[in-house]
């Protein structure tokens, strides 16, 4: 009996398509290998019952039986303790510090900077200070990550997905072409045939949308 | 004998002076009792030393014997793992979601916002988008915190040191005028005797730097 449920928009514009955080709970339920669901929540109109899981009307969240848990970093971590494939023994410390990495160092930086390009803020000072916060952060990443495959203990892990699927972001903007450390760990991340299945369902999820609404 | 030793900067310059982020470790330090030490790492011309504790060349990290732990975000879960002030037994899910809460969706909209301020980025279409993130954020934040006192399993913990901490520094900028749940929630958190001390004691700290170099 599938008892992870992961809950998303039951469709999002075509922008953000490819890039809803669900992917990032949808690769670390594929590389463990752990059977789960996947259920909607209205985009338009989100009720009450939305905000009781997720305060900021947002998605994903995760249910496990009684236990509900919001904020991708934080479902990430809650999974990690289920299966050594997204965190070995021991390494929860490292592991903990790479995932806050990811999502309060180098996010920090990038999510302005690629809210800038939706936005089309070309130019001015914010985004010249962001062109320079993003370039400090990922002058940081390359050398870690050109000597070594993966952030924690030798494997690929939680740390991992989330990091990758920050600067996957900065890929689809060309703002990693001064860091190929950063561009080929992108590449041999989103090469795996979890990724592969997360991405590939939840394009195909919010496809069977449009097909629902035609 | 101590075991537990926060490294922050020797010096900083004034305007950063009880917002460097070593105060949330102090403060969780204190919050628990857990005896600690501090010791400094230079400001000026960062040794690979700090490198290797700190690959974004920031501070604090703290070690544990042969731990070392970095991001103020993981620090503080490592130490919720030694004491029930900071985390209940059984609480685990819900703080980590509260703490990614405060560092990856009420500090991604706030820190841009803040920097802005800092840089002089009074206007223009980032500041005016950044004006309304930080909106939508407080605004799902004010139901939550005029409901509950502190965050998590009805007692004060890690995630309301983080989350406190951020809204501190919006409050800082007058922005938290139209929340006064947040307001209130700042205040009653900084009332506390362990904010109290870690505030003073990082003054204290580059204080005493200040003397050292007259």
């Amino acid at each position: 009996m599938t008892q992870l449920v992961l809950v998303t928009y039951d469709w999002v514009p075509e922008p953000p398509r490819g890039l809803v955080r669900d992917l990032r709970v949808r690769w670390a339920l594929e590389e463990a290998g752990l059977p789960y669901r996947v259920e909607s929540t209205p985009f338009e109109d989100r009720p009450a019952e939305h905000i009781a899981h997720q305060p900021f009307a947002q998605v994903p969240w995760l249910t496990d039986g009684d236990v509900s848990v919001f904020e991708s970093g934080a479902v990430l971590l809650y999974l990690a303790e289920k299966s050594e494939a997204l965190m070995p023994k021991g390494a929860r410390p490292e592991a903990t510090e790479w995932v806050f990495a990811a999502l309060n160092s180098v996010e920090m930086a990038t999510q302005p900077w690629v809210l800038f390009h939706f936005w089309g803020v070309d130019s001015g000072p914010a985004r010249e200070q962001f062109d320079n916060f993003v370039k400090l952060r990922l002058d940081r990443m390359e050398p870690v990550l050109a000597e070594r495959e993966w952030l924690v203990a030798g494997q690929f892990g939680v740390a991992d997905i989330l990091m990758a699927d920050v600067l996957r972001v900065v890929d689809k903007f060309d703002g990693l072409k001064a860091h190929p450390a950063c561009k080929a760990y992108v590449d041999r991340a989103t090469a795996r045939p979890a990724f592969q299945k997360a991405h590939a369902d939840q394009l195909a999820h919010f496809a069977a949308a449009d097909a629902a609404r035609a």
